[in-house]
């Protein structure tokens, strides 16, 4: 099917609908493959080796984030653990990383070295070698000051997911941590707007918590919540699965500044980015194991049950709200905040 | 040494002198590791297989051309080939490719198709597959339509490239085929300038051409001539060999209508952006066979030797002129056109 609109839109970069059905009808549809078309953060290679453990894992992402430097962490940060998580949500551990580099002309080379200098620590705590790079610069008013692309290559899969094929009723839905803090802190600092808070980005590396989980059976699927938040990563499962995935909202955790800022600002915590949340389906016999290794590690201290996999007849996403009621998630076709990452 | 400069300028994109200057005390002095030192085109990785032919080589480029369609090719075929180009110039065949794409909000969805396509049929004819990808959208004037980023990973190598650091003199400088039609295509069609002409741009999948080379021995170094032209290779060659490389002008290819438009606009085409064309150093015994496989090949009909390593004294580049003179061929600066791949 081809794109349905004549121009791109804010909402075709939100990773929420508008960025799948672009994806699907546009990028899908001619770079057609079945390696892409299991539209995961990573993609999983088979190589010249006989040797499993040298399996690649590759995953890709671009970053536009503004503004560059915020609580928490700066595009460069992002631009490390980002693609780090994408390979990590594919059950690898990533090992090297390119990055392209687009700058705008004028713009300062001290802050594009304080950039390159959290990516080299970034990557450096994450056992990572950034081994090729590549730079372009544009007039001045073509670009909006530095726009960064990684690519990360991982060998060898830690864990074993089953992937979403093998979704059951009564699987699982767990999360790793509270939400919304990245989205939260990047719109605190956009420009104009003047918050007083202690709101930093969940910005982190995914892959040592992740690891935790190797040897632990009964894994289904595994994302990390970013653009377009827990919702996004929800939605994208219930239609790639075909099951209802009920949600009880009384369980996603929220930090009170972050829910303060919601409530001010009138925004729903479950569509606001995350950069250092993840989202795990399994089978309920493993759920425990699962949350107790999640919870052995800082960044998963406050892993949570926070849903279940139900009998499917039209598949959605379906909240237990706070209230007593039932809604549905809707799976936005846009994000409040352009640029979170 | 940190960066001589505070703000980036158009030449830190040129791939010329500056981009080198930018690269190494900034990137490289950060980023630093052995691979990324080599500061080739293409990185070469260990992997966890004994069997070397599933040795990786990766390589990464961003890719913000404007005009975005010329004729020869658009942003989307310079995005497959310029990468598929740096793998094999580093010996390697691409297998697999990511594309992270920046796009400007009111971007027609039809010309992203055109890109699409491009990009598709570029990487079938090349037996390559895109396998992850990622696109972010920015707000109307914070970008220039669009610009790509792609990575590019070969497995095994087909070349024994023996490096720089094994240059002799009487060593053999060759050029796979005419120079500076890409540069020459961009100038005539940026917005403003009218000419009439029959220039396309060399743009092209080099893996071909190069696999021709397989199993010859004496092969020093390889790259392709994009931004700086040959001159750029030339020069970063001198300097990392230590060598001074002398180039007979008399026997380095020009078509005619590249001629027609460097002497109308005061251009040299020794440093005008190729996308098709490569150089390469071996001995002097090996230099017949390489010529003679590459002149086997469509893409290098037109190879010819057009230089030699020379004794060193000063790394540097010696133009032979066609007066009978000698001058300094300049690592120059900057770049005549900004935003030429």
């Amino acid at each position: 099917m081809s794109p349905t609109t004549s121009l791109i839109t804010l909402a075709h970069g939100s990773g929420a609908r508008a960025t799948h059905e672009l994806v699907t009808s546009l990028f899908l549809r001619h770079f057609n493959n079945p390696i892409l078309a299991t539209l995961e953060d990573g993609a999983c290679l088979p190589t010249a080796c006989e040797n499993s453990a040298a399996e690649l894992i590759v995953a890709t992402d671009g970053h536009v984030v503004s503004p560059l430097f915020f609580p928490g962490g700066d595009i460069g940060t992002l631009a490390i653990n980002g693609t780090l998580n994408d390979v990590a949500m594919a059950g690898g551990r990533c090992r090297y990383l390119t990055a392209s580099f687009i700058l705008e002309e004028g713009f300062p080379v001290s802050q594009l070295e304080k950039i390159v200098i959290s990516m080299a620590e970034t990557a450096r705590a994450a056992g990572v070698q950034i081994i090729a790079g590549d730079t372009k610069v544009v007039e001045r008013g073509k670009c909006d000051g530095v726009f960064i692309s990684t690519t990360g290559i991982g060998q060898g899969k830690a864990l074993m997911l089953e992937g979403l094929s093998h979704l059951q009723p009564g699987d699982h839905i767990l999360l790793s941590g509270d939400i919304g803090r990245h989205g939260a802190t990047i719109l605190s600092h956009r420009q104009g707007l003047k918050f007083e808070s202690d709101l930093t980005s969940d910005c982190a590396d995914l892959g040592p918590l992740i690891a935790q989980l190797t040897g632990i059976q009964g894994l289904r699927c595994l994302r990390d919540a970013t653009r377009g938040g827990v919702s996004a990563v929800l939605n994208e499962w219930a239609q790639a699965s075909g099951h209802v995935l009920q949600i009880d909202e009384a369980r996603i955790p929220v930090s009170p500044n972050v829910a303060a800022l919601c409530d001010l600002l009138g925004l729903d915590p479950l569509y606001l980015a995350c950069e250092g949340r993840c989202l795990l389906i399994c089978t309920a016999e493993s759920a425990e194991s699962v949350l107790t290794a999640l919870q052995a590690h800082p960044l998963g201290v406050q892993a949570c049950r926070v849903g279940v996999v139900v009998e499917s007849d039209v598949p959605r996403v379906e909240l237990l709200t706070i209230f007593g009621g039932r809604r549905l998630l809707d799976w936005s076709y846009g994000d409040p905040l352009p640029r979170i990452c």
